[in-house]
């Protein structure tokens, strides 16, 4: 089991991603303002993780507040969201995160302070079971579009480490091979951050699934060598037409997957999906600092002077995606129906939206 | 001036390519054996440097013969020549230099041992010579081929370092800024070696010519941004049907180029041209040693236990390709006739061959 992030008597715990695969050692936050350092700072990332860390964020700062009244402790509440809400823009869990955290504190006003502060921090602790719980259903609906056998290549961390447990892509991977399908993964490395070789190489190894560990600029050639058979990824926002923003480099894996007439699979909870956004052009893409790409484990790689873009994702056209793998079923183009008609679905039992 | 390779009374001089961009030192070899080394170790690389740096090898090695008869010295050649062909598989143009060499040898064989050698160090740098100047040449069919203003993307590098100065792809970049382009260079970093960040970068910010160093990944979303106007790349293997073998990544570059309806060219000498290769499936990929993946600077970036795949090359096939620019001119598909044309032509001042 991977504890990528829980509460705890002591605060909000995180398994600390920059230290993987080398130590596995982890961060308390005490503060909420400690929350927003590690969501910022990569210590904790994956779209559905950084909804869960924002939940706790908020769930802490209010369990901590000193204020007498529900006007003070609304005005405590607006702050805290504030700060949260600024530490990455992309990945939209953040703010469905903060929305659901801000319709529980309303219906909880009229509630003493410190009952409040323990209803929110039960309200978090439930979006992280609930996380778990909507990975293995999206695991089960995704099992069913992976290949019998043969290689499934992923990028980035889409892993137990980028939710609550299980994962979203990884969590589709896992779910086959549960039932019985012989699945080789390859990871590609996931430049600047490293999150294929560091993360999915790291929680893969661990179950004891096959995965080979490539540089970005090795998945054409593998393609083509035949030794691919689908691709799957995990997504930080799914616009209302069905474009993925996901980790850069996302874009030119399901640029190849066309090429190659190889299906190019999307898994994220419902969460992702973001139903105001009618369409990618419309999504917020992060620019994270340049030492990311001129510096390795602290070494300079490229020569003073230089200059180089850093956007941490990019977007994935809805003609592109095959599927796209969620806990109440798969969506399929067009995605337009298909996405609104899985969010308004309220059972998680319902089925296949097309 | 770049001297990243040259002939000195003390030996082969090699500036070190592993230690750049932070430092910049020199390797000089006194033996055969070391040049292979530093062929072998990356000291060294690109395919024409390769060559130059091939036939210096051997010129060492006969200038340091203990030879007494020509038939003592032919064997010496035979095995000298052997040690320095299995260096690096792909790259043609290593064996393209030790073939020249063998013919220079034939016509001096009745010599004296020591007038041998001096012949052999004369030829090497005959070569070293014509390698600037093919590259010149090049530059300037090729730059007619770039836009007049805006992004240029190469893969790796195809630099003066990676010849004896100029470069092939970054030789048609100079050759078109000279000409009064206004031309951004955008760098793919290429893992594992990080030739772009490291070596691209290094020598076009010496130049002053504007260059923004990218990761692998994101080539595709700054093509659909567009950002990228063409793409030039530099090839260690032409294969006879126009199929070309060029550093792992190339492939993907080529497929995104196409998916963006931009040209997408690569510049290379005759000589890395192998009209005995008749397409992209026979030209040997060399694979490199798992740890330039799992490893950067030293420190591990994956899991104990995790499998890699490490293709130095990728193929990438003809039709992808817009045109091959040469020293004698530009060749198009249908490339099987084009170059067979060009490498008939005797006369470097001939034209275009379509």
């Amino acid at each position: 089991m991977i504890h990528t992030l829980e509460w705890t008597d002591r605060g909000v715990r995180f398994l600390d991603q920059r230290k993987l695969p080398n130590e596995e050692t982890y961060v308390t936050c005490q503060t909420y303002g400690e929350v927003a350092d590690v969501i910022r700072n990569m210590v904790v990332r994956g779209a559905p993780a950084i909804g869960v860390a924002a939940a706790m964020g908020i769930a802490l700062g209010i369990q901590g507040s000193k204020a007498r009244t529900a006007g003070e402790l609304e005005r405590e509440f607006d702050q805290i969201s504030d700060v949260i809400a600024k530490t990455r823009p992309t990945a939209v869990n953040l703010f469905w995160a903060i929305r659901r955290m801000r319709e529980t504190f309303s219906t909880l006003r009229l509630l003493p302070v410190a009952e409040i502060g323990e209803a929110l921090v039960e309200e978090a602790q439930r979006m992280h079971a609930e996380d778990i719980a909507i990975n293995r259903r999206m695991g089960g609906y995704g099992a069913t579009l992976m290949p019998a056998s043969g290689g499934v290549l992923t990028h980035c961390n889409a892993g137990a480490l980028a939710t609550c447990g299980y994962g979203t892509a990884l969590g589709v991977i896992r779910s086959a091979i549960e039932g019985g399908k012989k699945i080789r993964v390859y990871a590609d490395e996931t430049r600047p951050f490293l999150q294929g070789s560091r993360l999915t190489a790291w929680e893969l190894v661990r179950d004891g699934i096959p995965t080979t560990v490539i540089s970005d600029n090795m998945s054409g050639a593998l393609m083509r060598q035949g030794k691919i058979g689908a691709v799957i990824v995990g997504a930080d926002r799914i616009a209302a037409n069905g474009d993925v923003a996901n980790k850069i480099g996302t874009y030119t894996v399901a640029v190849l997957a066309k090429e190659h007439d190889l299906p190019f699979y999307v898994a994220a909870p419902l969460s992702t999906i973001d139903l105001e956004t009618p369409d990618g052009t419309r999504i917020p893409i992060e620019q994270r600092n340049p030492e990311e790409i001129t510096h390795i484990a602290g070494k300079a790689m490229t020569p003073e002077g230089i200059q180089v873009e850093n956007p941490a994702f990019d977007v994935t056209p809805a003609k592109y995606i095959t599927a796209i793998v969620t806990e109440r079923g798969i969506a399929r183009a067009p995605y337009g129906p298909s996405l609104a008609k899985l969010r308004r679905d309220e059972s998680p039992q319902a089925t296949a939206a097309s």
